[in-house]
């Protein structure tokens, strides 16, 4: 069995002593330090860092950590956050007609590789009740159209809080949400894209490679802005392919990319391994 | 030893018989063949294929296989075209300040591993005859300024013919060559462009790609149009980033893709097995 | 819709004018060839050929076909085989308590990337059959024993033959299969092994790699033979790992790949993709 | 410019308080931290820690600093060594035959990739003179036999004495040092092996590969032990290779990993990011 901990996700301008005060305070307040990961960017003279330590030993509640932790934030006026492993996130997936990123999730969060709870599916057209249904998923479909589209975001706003969602992943969802549901979830909705972004951002990225002739396709992670397949990107990674692959090909050996992609991405969220700066992400991995 | 071969290297509408047509002839001349391969577009109908067999048992010279196959590629239409092992190459390079790809290039090509003679490096900038002159290759500088470009493009012109040069290599060469000299030598110039297109085109990719935030950086090898990063891809990879690293590192990193994917480039088209279809490459390897 | 093809296999001595009379033979009897690949052994002097035609149109029925061709093998001292597209290849599945790679093969099946019918799995311990019956698939539990081994092997015979079973997949099936069950199906039975062979053969791959202290962990799919993990290779693939890797952090990472490689494999072979010579593979793709 | 840096490698058994003890240290003397990274194993409770910090703000010279930091060091029973950016290592290159791996090196050393000198360059059999002299390094041709291997390896100790060596790369030399030479130097001999290690260890690797019929070659770079190919692994990396690819083509496409994974594994030596534990690596990148 793992240990239960807690992970604490500091920014703040760089000075010297800031990872000593961090440390100390955990020290002195007992709490074993399992992971220490620090970023300092010499171009902007951030300080990012990432502290995960046994959260069992310590000699203060949660109430008490963030009385005692004031001082030390507000010395080199930090942004910070804390989040318990024993909180399970609660993720709502978002699909469409293709369901391969949602198996995979779901059969790694079925598998405990990625400990979160899913108690929530939308889809936009497809029912997939009588899939989710037996695993215990409830699922809701909300079909877009153009004269629907702010009801149905509504809706779905709704739904979230309805079931205390923490993040939201597109798992191959093929309608943009507005800036309605966007802003609500700053660094809380992933999209999974076909393509290394930023090439072959918009719609059917498979067919404009094939166009272009390129010989890696690819799949883009990120954290979903207002500014289309333009937020922080999470994971990324490429597969060669050659001029005997088809578009069907093409989408073939996409799947595999996308699923492995957006599931590393989501592991990533769900172990408070991210800190978004600057339209960009510092991964702690 | 490996024996002295000939490609043959065939594309036209495709149809029933074309490969036995081909390999027939072939066998009626004693041509041991070594490999064949053969590609189909269901898209656009195009057959493409690329022949390499033994030139020394056969019983047509030169200037006689071009008279007897005549009547096969009429039959099906055939653009088509033959080269000699025999007949090495000759490759300029073009350079600017750095030499990276440069020393790469001639070090494939005196280990053996590029069978191609190299009787030429003009650079726009750097003085390089210190270090090319002991290995016997000569070498100009053109300085490129707004007023002589015209003048200096016609002096590599005549270089080119007087080296009796079959193909340029921009080895990281920093001047964007005009439709004078791309016009000239169609799908013979390769340039190496430090991002994977059509991702990061035109200048600074890496400070393009650091800004954006990507997790993968890439490197492209490809023939060059007069449409700027444009023309046809013949190999790409990608290497993994993350947030530690700098433009520096995406420099560092880069270098030894660059030098990659442009030798493997390089080795394609000096061993004839690609052809040029639509904007995008068929890549026989 | 894809066209009915036939796919024609050939080995023997390498010589003058195979393609041409195999290709020769296609356009004589209007099969419109879609993929010709061909590969020589200059070590050896073994020729192989792959042809895949278009099968509707040729003026041969099946019987037919193999009186015609048998002349040409005669010619050449050809082994050879054909297969058609539309006689769909039986496939059993195998497999304990691990199902990534089950679910793996049987989404690949579902959303038709793999051209093939799964009537039946067989695992050693656990009862998967309230997952498969609902998709059709019927399931036996042979739990082995030291001492009912044999039986039990003679019993997954009897249900091979009942079931009409073309070819087997280990998906992670934890027992060695004697030569009882080897012999009867020979470059017909592909395992994964979870280490880049030959390296870890046998037990714990995982844990020994991570003694070992290696910096990338592997997948092997590859035909059983007698000889325990040293059967043909038809893929691999690697993936990085660091020091903070645990065990259980390569058994993460390692599922991604076996599926993935193990897959590939399965693909190659429902689509005759795989010619075996000499303990090594030919793999036409 | 980078500044100047301190590297400061701890390795302990794993407490409560040595992250913030060590950090506090740094602080309290005006050194500030450019990157913290650590590593606690599980498995065996050992703590590993590299601080990179700018020596130049430090109030502390270097021999004070030695013991300012001993009582830290004594309350947590640290093994630890401190390294400074300035003190540029003094590199040995030995090498045979090919020449791939020291051209490389010297060109990335030349170009700033590199930070290190490279006084000496031993061969055991071809003269590398007339390459080297001209860059200002010394070389010498020391040939091995049976009955002068002993005397060799004296002369090869003066040597390293005598141009002040701190580590040796062994790039594709052939011979086997003797515990005489390699208990002199713990890990601080760094060697590339043209295999994914374990797998094809010893001689003619490449050969090994292609008689298996293995679908990827690999290169590995680790410290050298006496135990034959079986010290520490420093860098591994795989490429895919096929049925085609001769034994030739194999050495081709290793020549590229080799050199990359040896630069890679020389880059992190020379920026001490690496320690060793039971004879596996822990490397801080």
């Amino acid at each position: 069995m793992k240990p239960a901990t807690a992970r604490l996700l500091i920014w703040c301008p760089d000075s010297t002593g800031i990872i000593a005060a961090a440390t100390g305070f955990l020290a002195e307040h007992h709490a074993n330090i399992l992971e220490a990961d620090q970023h300092s960017d010499p171009a902007d003279g951030a300080f990012c860092m990432r502290l995960e330590f046994e959260s069992e030993g310590m000699d203060l509640s949660r109430e008490e950590f963030v009385e005692a932790w004031k001082p030390v934030a507000q010395r080199f006026a930090m942004d910070w956050r804390i989040a318990y492993s024993t909180d399970r996130k609660r993720m709502a997936i978002m699909v469409s007609k293709q369901d391969h990123c949602l198996q995979d999730l779901l059969y790694r969060q079925r598998c405990g590789e990625l400990s979160v709870d899913v108690p929530l599916v939308v889809s936009n057209h497809p029912d997939w009740s009588d899939y989710l249904e037996p695993q215990g998923i409830t699922s809701f479909t909300l079909p877009i159209t153009k004269s629907n589209k702010d009801k149905q975001e509504q809706r779905l706003l709704q739904l979230l809080e309805e079931y205390r969602i923490d993040f939201v992943v597109l798992a191959r969802y093929m309608q943009i949400l507005t800036s309605t549901v966007v802003d609500r979830l700053p660094s809380r909705i992933i999209n999974i894209h076909h393509s290394f972004l930023p090439a072959f951002a918009g719609g059917r990225p498979y067919h404009q490679a094939h166009k272009r002739g390129v010989k890696v396709v690819g799949a883009t992670a990120h954290y979903v802005t207002t500014d289309l397949d333009a937020g922080p990107i999470i994971a990324q990674d490429t597969v060669r392919i050659n001029h005997r692959d088809t578009v069907d090909d093409l989408v073939r050996k996409g799947r595999d990319l996308e699923r492995t992609v957006l599931a590393s991405a989501v592991r990533l969220h769900v172990e408070d391994k991210i800190l978004v700066h600057q339209n960009r992400t510092i991964v702690f991995d």
